[in-house]
């Protein structure tokens, strides 16, 4: 069976930080997560996909349109152990990942970590299951699972980067937010000439958003 | 009489970086600089007034339309140490900067050093000062030098970021390279939040530049 492609879709801010570091237990995402993704959530797609808003409310144009590419064709996700929530809620037995009961993947989903975990089925489609392994294995799985549709890895920014680092990446879309979060996990650490055998896309939408696109030649 | 405006303009690549670290006793800039500062050389602006090429030849379109506002009305530039020479070419008595005896700065240019240096009077309107003083009285000379014009701090990294953070720069344009450098001084370092107070503006150059520009609302 062909493979599908494997991509990256990430928000990141101008000096290059992924994660935020300003949650609070009474703001548990946090201000700089809704600065940093606020132009991707306001969009239609993500209502409708994400939060299941079928009123057609949202932003269109140049955000909507990165937004519906992102949930064409996946057939399986990778993330890490840090966005299934592994690192903040694992001493919790009954942890089963931000998403609720029906997480907006709807595809078998792999999550890397060292800890051993029971695998979950939940609603909709989605199965998350817990590998220790290679990043090369684990993609290997998730492009069984995907059945030629394309693989997304999903996040975080530690995970990402060790794909871009393999050169394991066909198609890697960031979302440039322009603020500058000063603190957390940098996406582009020690990718030196990464650029090297893509195209790369640049595309600004009105939300000040640049839309960065590095593409497989 | 009225205060210009300060103003920056740098080119950055995608991790943020503003130097290079690949120069090699044959190659004094390194092929890293080319590719940081490519798209802005090509221009027929810099063609004329760095070269002196009067064929008009020269890339035309978004890069050219920022080339030509970096000329526009500066009166008076500061630089740091590092961006004069001094740090590689400190030890030689007769170092003059990079740029030959005529250089393209055309005014007063202020340069930090906590080194004395004799002032240096170039050809063409060009006077390098050196001050070992505060970035604020640093400004106030370059104001008054500037008389009524803009004043530009022209780099490198480590001093630009010492205007932003102290809240002095009224326009910061950066011309983002699509590539990844991995390592030298980033000039986004220890900014968080930044963007208050400015709007943000993001333009795409068909070279792949995005020309970022951060006014002062
Ligand atoms: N900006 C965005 O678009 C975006 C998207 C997604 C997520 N995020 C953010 O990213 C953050 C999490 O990112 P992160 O970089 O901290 O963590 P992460 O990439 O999600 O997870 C890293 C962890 O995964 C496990 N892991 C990775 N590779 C492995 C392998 N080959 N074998 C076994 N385990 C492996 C390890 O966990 P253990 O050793 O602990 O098991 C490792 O510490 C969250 O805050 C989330 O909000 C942002
Ligand atoms: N990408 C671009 O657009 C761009 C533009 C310009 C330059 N550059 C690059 O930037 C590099 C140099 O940048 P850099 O960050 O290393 O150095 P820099 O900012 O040019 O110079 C920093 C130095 O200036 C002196 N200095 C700064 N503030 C001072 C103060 N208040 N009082 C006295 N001295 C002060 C100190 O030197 P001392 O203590 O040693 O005297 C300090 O180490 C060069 O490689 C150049 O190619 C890039």
């Amino acid at each position: 069976m062909p493979r599908g492609a494997v991509r990256v879709d990430l928000n990141i801010s101008l000096d290059g930080y992924a994660t935020t570091t300003d949650q609070t237990p009474e703001n548990p995402f946090g201000h700089d997560w809704g600065r940093l993704v606020g132009a991707y959530t306001a969009t239609r797609t993500f209502r409708a996909r994400v939060l299941g808003d079928t009123s057609g409310a949202g932003t269109t144009g140049v955000d909507e349109a990165y937004a519906e590419a992102y949930f064409e064709e996946v057939g399986a996700e990778i993330m890490g152990a840090g966005m299934f929530g592994l690192h903040d809620h694992g001493d919790d037995p009954d942890w089963r990942g931000w998403w609720g009961e029906n997480p907006p993947f709807h595809v078998p989903v792999f999550v890397l970590t060292h800890t051993p975990h029971p695998t979950l089925e939940m609603e909709g489609g989605t199965t998350f299951r817990f590998v220790d392994t290679d990043i090369e294995h684990a993609l290997e799985l998730a492009h069984e699972a995907a059945g030629g549709k394309d693989v997304r890895i999903g996040g975080g920014p530690t995970t990402v980067r060790q794909f871009l680092a393999a050169g394991l990446v066909d198609r890697l879309h960031v979302a440039i937010a322009p603020i500058l979060l000063g603190r957390g996990i940098r996406l582009w650490d020690d990718l030196r000439g990464l650029e090297a055998g893509y195209d790369v896309v640049a595309e600004t939408a009105d939300s000040g958003t640049i839309h960065l696109t590095f593409r497989r030649e």
